[in-house]
């Protein structure tokens, strides 16, 4: 147990990233110093934001450095603590990066009840995806009873609370999803009243006959073609939170083809990261873990084995090939 | 007097809209009946949003019917009531329409104080586009002592207001006119801390030097080059009040080319019609009343002669060739 296997970044892609542009070192095995604690990783969060800190463009996220262990979200256990805000057997979430071990004096970490709900669930629905759909749907779209709100990406750890925390509020949801294997999923399981395929070749006619009465809110995950049948949906006054273009982060940028839709509609079009907005995590927190524990609140999950899977698993997810939220499990 | 001019649209205009598409008739004198006011225009008011009323593409407005008197914004006298709510000598403002004289059951008609300013400030600042202005500053923008606010048309009728209010509010202020004479009047007679003429061969670099810390506050009026020259410098949390885009009107649409811009800096787009925000309309007006008599708010009018300048004062108005506020004079 002398060594520590870590992913680099080795390579910035210049436009699809994929497995070579990362590289598995062998590091010797941390030691806390004083105030340090160890942590074993047990989980590592894939999330679509990781993308745009590979490239070294202006974003919100800074980018991730070449040759330093690639950043993201962890659950783990404390195995050695000298630091009187964690005992061993703690598990704690935060950026613990893509490494079995870590070391860190325990700012930005905290410490978990892996009792209550499972554990890599603190890396979903009650974690980053969580907050971020709890964010958008509350403090951007805030559905009345008997809107329809729209969501894409609808399966995804992001959408798929979206669309429960809708219904839970008396809106109609109707998701965007990959697939009918998803689309059956959001549909069926998650309850939301729609689901369309964006892969079926009738996507325009279907997202038409989806939305009879037009859309009043819409949680934005993908952007492209699916963006574009929605702008021609909107009500008026409709709000549009904007939390991710994944079609845009290696292909075309979505576009907005007329302003002139502000003023015939009313619209409101807002782009958010949930990390501008840190005081109403706790709040957010308490709701979402609530509601997972009455079983209101379902997830999926797609886990990959092995700390070498992580650089695989983040391509499929860019691409869609994850069901629900994309996770490594180390342990 | 048994002969009361109108005019009326006679035809819709495929792109610009020129004098042809009105006709003059001369309608017999109306006479208010039980209840009603017979009432002279004074001062036809002339704003952009009628260019969309020509058209019967939707649009917030409804369209302007053929054969019908073209509708406007009037303040007029009332020369004969048989209404308790009016009397005659009293000044009304309100839809009165392209015409000499009109009669009305008086809904929609309010009297207005003819001496404390001038009649038809009525129309313009302490009106339509003064409460305009005032809502999207404070309702969409609304700035911060130290913020920097861009303004397109700015030494329109709405522009005007919308700079002086934001400078009032400890905001810097950039202008954007056609043309150095504007830009003087925009500088130096209303107090903007800067204003860039978009005919500039030089235009986006005199922007990028007149914000040197970008800007948080976009109060958009016209379109085309300037708003997108103005979305190159946005700060994080940026808020753009879209009220206007009067370039596209009668041209090329107002593209937005890249939605990532709203994840890269956070900014939230909205649209507005005044129409839309009634219930706040007594409390701008009384604002804009009492700045305008306290001489904080200056505005300047572009005032054409006579019912048959009408079309013509429309035409130039969406060219640009006013200088503040343009109505024309009937008494």
């Amino acid at each position: 147990m002398s060594v520590n296997k870590q992913l680099v970044l080795d390579s910035r892609p210049a436009e699809k990233v994929a497995p070579a542009h990362f590289r598995l070192v062998e590091a010797p095995m941390p030691k806390p110093g004083p105030g340090e604690i160890l942590v074993r990783n047990h989980f590592l969060s894939l999330d679509p934001y990781m993308r745009s800190r590979l490239s070294d463009a202006k974003s919100y996220a800074k980018p991730q450095e070449i040759g330093a262990v690639m950043g993201g979200g962890t659950v783990g256990e404390v195995v050695e603590s000298n630091n009187p805000r964690f005992k061993t057997g703690d598990f704690v979430v935060g950026m613990g990066g893509w490494q079995q071990y870590f070391v860190t004096d325990g700012a930005g970490f905290n410490v978990v009840d892996a009792k209550a709900i499972p554990l890599q669930a603190y890396l979903g629905v009650v974690g980053l995806p969580g907050v971020t759909a709890w964010y958008g749907l509350n403090k951007i779209i805030a559905p009345k009873p008997g809107e329809t709100v729209v969501v894409s990406a609808a399966s995804g750890a992001v959408g798929s609370v979206v669309g429960q925390l809708a219904k839970i509020a008396g809106a109609k949801v109707v998701g965007i999803a990959g697939g009918p294997e998803k689309c059956a999923y959001v549909r069926d399981e998650l309850g939301f009243d729609a689901c369309v395929d964006h892969k079926s070749p009738r996507f325009a006619e279907e997202m038409k006959a989806a939305l009879p009465n037009g859309l009043d809110g819409l949680f934005e995950n993908v952007g492209g073609e699916p963006f574009a049948q929605c702008l021609r949906r909107l009500n008026d006054f409709a709000r549009l939170a904007i939390c991710g273009l994944i079609a845009s982060y290696e292909g075309a940028p979505t576009i907005l083809p007329d302003m002139r839709i502000f003023l015939v509609r009313r619209i409101k079009i807002e782009g958010f990261i949930v990390a501008d907005h840190l005081p109403l995590w706790p709040l957010a927190l308490r709701e979402l873990a609530s509601q997972v524990a009455s079983g209101r609140l379902r997830y999926r999950e797609t886990v990959r084995q092995g700390l070498e899977s992580a650089p695989q698993a983040l391509v499929d997810l860019l691409q869609g090939g994850n069901f629900g939220k994309m996770l490594v499990k180390l342990v």
